[in-house]
C-alpha cells in the first residue's frame, strides 16, 4: 500500500424544534419551489420537546451523499434533498480548523461528500411536521459545518425547498410564512412574529392519537386537493387573508380567545379540504372527534375558550 | 247517560319513501318556511324499502290533534307540524262517505281534530332522511283525507315547510328542489326530471353505519353552518348550481360515471362544510371512512366508477 492522505472528517451538529400551524398552510402554487397558495402561521415548540437532530460530517473519503433517518438509511436522490444541499453548497465559504489542520475553500465544497444522520424524538410522518423539524435541522447544520454566513429569512427560504413548512421551523416563537409573490419563490420565506418569550405561559399540549404513518402524504394530499377540490381557491384567496391579519393581531394581544377561535376554525377548515379532495383525504378518526367535542364542550361551559386544537 | 250522536271516524292511510340527495340540501336562507341555499337533487328510494307509513284519522270525538311516531306520542306543537296541518286544512274539501254516513262541508274541517300515527321502516334521525319521508307521508295523507285536490308541486311546497327535504319524496324516480326565488317560497318546490322507470337497473345499497340519533340534528347543523362556515355560501352560490346543472345531464343520460363522480363530490362537500362548522358537525366515523376508501380503492383498480357514496 501506498502514502495515503489525511482523512479528516469534519462534523456539525444542530437541533430543530417541529412547529404547529395555527393558520394552515395547504396547497402549492408551485410544486417544483414549494410555494404556498397562501400564507401560514405557526407557534415553534420547545427544542427540547418534539425536535429534529441531526449530524452532517464532511470528509475526502466519502465517495458519495449519503443520509440516515432515525438510524436507516434513506434515498438522498429526492429533488428536495438535493435542492437544499445545492443551494448551500453555494454559499459555503472557507473553513479552517487549525487544531485537526483541516483547510477548506469554498470552492471545495462542491466536490467534498457529506454524510447526515438525522433523528427525531417523536413519531415520523404522524402528523406532526416531522419533515418540517428534519428540513430546518439539515439546513441550519449544513450552513454551520459549510460557514454560511446567509440571515435566518435566507436559510429559511432554502428549507422551504426541502419542506415547505420547515422554513417556519428556522425561527422559535411566532412564525409567518408569508407566500411571496415572484415566480422563482426569492420573497417565499417566514418571519419571526414575536420570540418565544412573547407569550410564555401558552401551553401546548401534544396528543399522539395515532403513531401510524399518515395514509395520504402532505405532497400528495396537497397535490390532490389543488387539482380537485373547489373550494381550495376561495379558502386561500379570501378566507386565509382575513384570518391571517386577525391572527396576527390575536398574537401580538395574547388575546387567547381569537386565538382560539382562530385555531379551531382553520384547523377545521384544512380538515374540510381534504375531505373536498376527490378521493377524499382523512386525517381524523373516531378519537380525534372525540377530543374535540370534549374540548368544544369545556369551551362552551366555561363560555370562553380554555382550550384550542390543532388536529 | 244522555242520547250521544253517532261518532265516527274518517281514516286514511299512505306511504311515502324517503329519498337520498346525490346533490345535497345543506343551509337555509329561511328558517320558519324552509327555503334552501342551493337547488338539490335527489333519488326517491322504493317504497317498500325505505318509508313511513301514516294512517291519518278525524274525529269529532277527538279533542285536539295528536300524533304518535314509531307508537310514541310526539307534541304536535312544533311550527312544523302546524304549518302542514294549517295548509291542508285550508285546501280541504267536501267529503261524503254514503256507507258510514259521514258528511263533512269543507268549512267543518277548520273544527275538526285529526289523529296521526305514523311508522319508519328504518332508524329514525340516524341520517336516512326519516322526517323527509315522515312529512311528505304527512301531507300526502292528510291531502287523501281531508280530499284536496291540488297538484304535487303544491302538496311538495307544502311538505318542504313540514321538513325540506320532504318535498323530494313526493314523486318517485329523481327529483329536483329549486330553491325558488320568491320571499313567500311560493315557487320552493320539486320538480320530477325523470320517473323511477328511466334508470330502473341503478341499484342503490343503504349501510346502516350506527343506528343511533345523530348527536346534531339536521336543523341545529344547517343553522350552525349558515351562521359560522365561510366556506358554505361559496358552495351554495358557485359550486352547487354548475354541478345540477352537470347532474342533471348525467341522469337523463344515463351516465353513470358522471353521475357517481359527482355524487361523491358532492356527499364529500356537504361533510366537508360541516366540519367547517364552528363547533364542528361530524357525521361520519371511521366505519364511514373504511367504506369509502373500499369504493375509492375498487373504483381506481377498475379505472372507472363501479359505485359512489352518499354517506
Amino acid at each position: 500500500m501506498g502514502a495515503t492522505e489525511p482523512q479528516w472528517v469534519l462534523m456539525a451538529t444542530g437541533r430543530s424544534p417541529t412547529n404547529i400551524a395555527v393558520i394552515k398552510y395547504w396547497g402549492k402554487r408551485d410544486e417544483a419551489l414549494i410555494l404556498p397558495v397562501n400564507d401560514s402561521i405557526s407557534v415553534t415548540l420547545d427544542p427540547d420537546h418534539l425536535s429534529a437532530t441531526t449530524t452532517v460530517a464532511a470528509s475526502p473519503s466519502f465517495p458519495s451523499d449519503r443520509m440516515w433517518l432515525n438510524g436507516k438509511e434513506i434515498a438522498l436522490s429526492g429533488g428536495r434533498f438535493q435542492s437544499c444541499l445545492r443551494e448551500i453548497r453555494k454559499r459555503a465559504r472557507d473553513v479552517e480548523d487549525e487544531k485537526k489542520g483541516i483547510k477548506i475553500k469554498k470552492e471545495d465544497w462542491e466536490k467534498l461528500h457529506v454524510h447526515i444522520a438525522s433523528y427525531n424524538n417523536f413519531p415520523t410522518a404522524a402528523g406532526l411536521a416531522s419533515s418540517a423539524a428534519g428540513l430546518a435541522c439539515l439546513v441550519f447544520t449544513l450552513g454551520k459545518l459549510m460557514n454560511v454566513n446567509e440571515d435566518y429569512g435566507e436559510l429559511s427560504s432554502i428549507a422551504r425547498q426541502g419542506s415547505g413548512s420547515a422554513c417556519r421551523s428556522i425561527y422559535g416563537g411566532f412564525v409567518k410564512w408569508c407566500m411571496g409573490k415572484n415566480d422563482d419563490g426569492s420573497d417565499s420565506m417566514a418571519v419571526q412574529l414575536v420570540d418565544e418569550s412573547h407569550w410564555d405561559d401558552l401551553v401546548i399540549i401534544i396528543a399522539v392519537v395515532s403513531s401510524k404513518q399518515k395514509e395520504t402524504s402532505s405532497t400528495s394530499g396537497m397535490r390532490d386537493t389543488v387539482e380537485t377540490s373547489p373550494l381550495l381557491q376561495y379558502r386561500a384567496q379570501t378566507v386565509v387573508p382575513s384570518r391571517i391579519l386577525k391572527m396576527e393581531d390575536a398574537i401580538k394581544n395574547r388575546d387567547f380567545e381569537s386565538f382560539a377561535r382562530l385555531t379551531c376554525a382553520d384547523s377545521n377548515q384544512f380538515h374540510a379540504v381534504c375531505l373536498d379532495t376527490s378521493p377524499p383525504i382523512f386525517y381524523m378518526n373516531d378519537t380525534s372527534h372525540r377530543i374535540i367535542s370534549l374540548v368544544e364542550k369545556w369551551n362552551h361551559s366555561e363560555g370562553t375558550p380554555q382550550g384550542c386544537l390543532h388536529i
